[in-house]
């Protein structure tokens, strides 16, 4: 059974403090054994990505076969069925449509005092993207982070995904074709990152790593960060679902599975001020965990930190919204526009009963990566920025500098910086002289 | 004497390769001792803080006396004088009218399957700002942190800043009022970083931390990151100038040594097609040296990493800068722009012999705060965009769901991902039946 709360409980306050700190992540041990793998592979290079390659995946590699064909890539993508290739097509074409939006403009302006400022975007030389192998190799994933990269423009996109035993899943590839990425290596680990990172005789290095993993993987970005750019390293899932008396129980119950599904550690979440619809929805999901594929990871998650919420109503839900700060939220309530404009924190909001979470792990066209642990407070999901970098430009005229010049030889005077000011005053001196 | 570098010589790209590859900053160990202060203050709240303020400011504070009054603020303002505030004014001035124009738009829109999309931007609820004390006490870092912090709309902005041995900065409180600043905290080092994200008694926790800080400041940033947000962790300052033969030599010594002076590991690179300008700028150097008040930090930063570098032309000048992705660059050449164009990784540009970087750490009105350490080639300076985060919206139709849905069913089933293929098709399954 999953959490019940209810605001009007004395114990309220104390319950819901304890379903916020919540620890619903093993930091694993992974430190020193990764801080190794960085330097053999920074170190050795191929030599050390193949022999890890073969004790971490079994699979005996050279270095001419790091990569992936274009022959091999074919053969893998002919297993997929037309109908994936369209699904993923559609869903590629709407998350590029979305991101497409995304992008900033740059800027140049002179202010009254003749100084040109301004600012441009560029994209980053090269981006890695890790696809783990295994049970969560998700084409939508690799989606997620390729397409985003595309449309910003970065020239050279890679990708990482592991072939344990040498298998390889065909809808990766597809993916990756639809993408257009065709620079695809049989590596994974922390052994990918720090190719990715440093570079060996066959992989370049990239400028910025991206994609999801498990611990030796978000250890590794951990770890190269500064010496290249990450995106966000990503907790367990979350969502909250925050629903009035006009609900389908089935909908809800089966919206709060789908983040449940994920992993034991996921985190669902009701909010509603109808005590009736709490228990229906509980009921729901119960019923739907009898039959669910992935029953034991959902039942798993639903029972040690799921929760039901009962309300007074939905501005006490708002509030509540705003604290928990969730990854998905989803809005399943009369007015969901009204009551979007009262949260503050989330990473991504789904408005209404027709807008399932899953439509947004797939097809909606926003990102799916999107900040997890509360830290919506502070962070934004995946997007185009996250490939870009900005420059910011300054040029003044000899006007500009009389008329600015001065009040900065006076605060790097005041700071003791006497190199700044006499930067400063050596111009100033030529337009008084 | 810092070191000579020609690209037409065959011992250069070693030469260069050590050029980038030359650490500048030691890696303190201070894990441990971050640990146990970030512990300290989790646990014990004000009493932690308080008596780790007695040992190392060697000031003894009380609950209530934490943060400054506005008694005391005033009488420390009354200590600046009217020059210096006025130069602050015009400095806070222009850094909120650059700012301003990087405030990003929110969006909506719905396509043609009838899905409305979007995005916005809401400001962090709380930040802290940090600023050290001691000799690197600097307004206009304040500045340049706080300003942007207010142009995003954060409600509540607290500083942090330590007073050793009691002495507070004036000039440091003067920016904190023209920024809008009335909470200031009297606390520094970890134990300040500690108590503005996880809050005690006095201080309440805060959503992101940015500022400058020594080793153990950094070292705390890093380890509360997620718990909160922060900025960058930014190294040692840097700036390369590229030069034509036709600029005063030393104007070009002086904007060199600005950033020298600034700490013994800063770097200080001038690249030049002019061999004549080349000698003329190092000698520049050395005579400016015999006078400058920081001349033991400035020679040592260019003896020990700087570097004057001769080049056939400007085109190999741009591919050499976009290698070193100095965090400020200079383009003192005839026809600035057209350079600019040229290069992709710079943290900051300052274009013409008119703009020298000290304009950029004062009046400018971009921030000062940028990336150092090569990272300039995935990540961008302070802005804005640090002080806002982005919640995706989606909302759909059933006629959307009707459009769209069946793709999301499918791309779920193929990923193994039950529960999500059912939220779809429950209500497909309405739609349908």
């Amino acid at each position: 059974m999953p959490q019940f709360l209810d605001t009007t409980d004395p114990a309220f306050d104390a319950g819901f403090a304890a379903l916020l700190d919540a620890k619903r992540e093993e930091s694993a041990d992974v430190d020193a054994a990764v801080r190794a793998i960085l330097e053999d592979v920074r170190r050795r290079g191929d030599a050390a990505l193949i022999e890890l390659t073969a004790r971490f995946d079994r699979v005996e590699l050279t270095p001419d076969r790091l990569a992936f064909t274009a022959g091999e890539v074919d053969a893998l993508c002919a297993e997929v069925s037309a109908e994936d290739r369209a699904a993923l097509e559609l869903a590629a074409e709407r998350i590029r449509a979305y991101h497409a939006r995304q992008m900033p403009e740059d800027a140049a302006f002179t202010d009254p005092e003749g100084a040109t400022l301004g600012w441009r975007w560029r994209p980053v030389g090269a981006a890695g993207l890790y696809v783990p192998g295994g049970l969560a190799s998700y084409p939508s994933s690799l989606l997620m982070n390729a397409v985003p990269a595309r449309t910003a423009g970065v020239p050279r996109l890679a990708v990482a995904v592991p072939t344990p035993d040498g298998r390889a899943n065909p809808l990766v590839m597809m993916a990756a074709r639809i993408a257009g990425v065709d620079e695809i290596y049989r590596v994974g680990g922390a052994q990918a990152i720090a190719a990715f990172a440093y570079g060996t005789e066959t992989i370049p290095a990239v400028d910025k790593i991206t994609g999801p993993g498990n611990a030796y993987v978000a250890e590794a970005k951990r770890q190269v960060f500064g010496h290249v750019g990450i995106d966000m390293i990503a907790g367990p899932s979350e969502i909250l679902v925050i629903a009035d008396a006009d609900n389908d129980p089935d909908w809800i119950a089966l919206d709060l599975l789908s983040q449940a599904e994920h992993d034991a550690s996921a985190q669902a979440v009701l909010i509603t001020p109808d005590g009736a619809l709490a228990r229906a929805v509980a009921a729901a999901v119960e019923a739907r965990l009898e039959t669910l594929a992935r029953r034991d990871v959902a039942g798993a998650s639903w029972r040690d930190y799921g929760a039901v919420i009962t309300v007074r109503d939905l501005e006490e839900a708002a509030t509540l919204a705003d604290r928990i700060a969730p990854e998905h939220l989803e809005l399943c309530v009369a007015e969901p526009e009204a009551l979007a404009g009262r949260i503050d924190n989330a990473g991504a909001m789904f408005l209404g009963p027709w807008t399932p979470e899953a439509i947004g792990d797939y097809v909606g066209g926003p990102n799916h990566v999107l900040p997890t642990a509360r830290s919506a407070r502070f962070s934004s999901g995946l997007s185009v920025l996250d490939f870009l970098k900005r420059t910011t430009t300054a040029r003044l005229t000899p006007e500009a500098m009389r008329a600015i010049g001065p009040a900065a030889e006076r605060i790097a005077e005041a700071e003791g910086l006497g190199a700044h000011a006499a930067s400063v005053a050596a111009r100033l001196g030529r337009l008084n002289g």
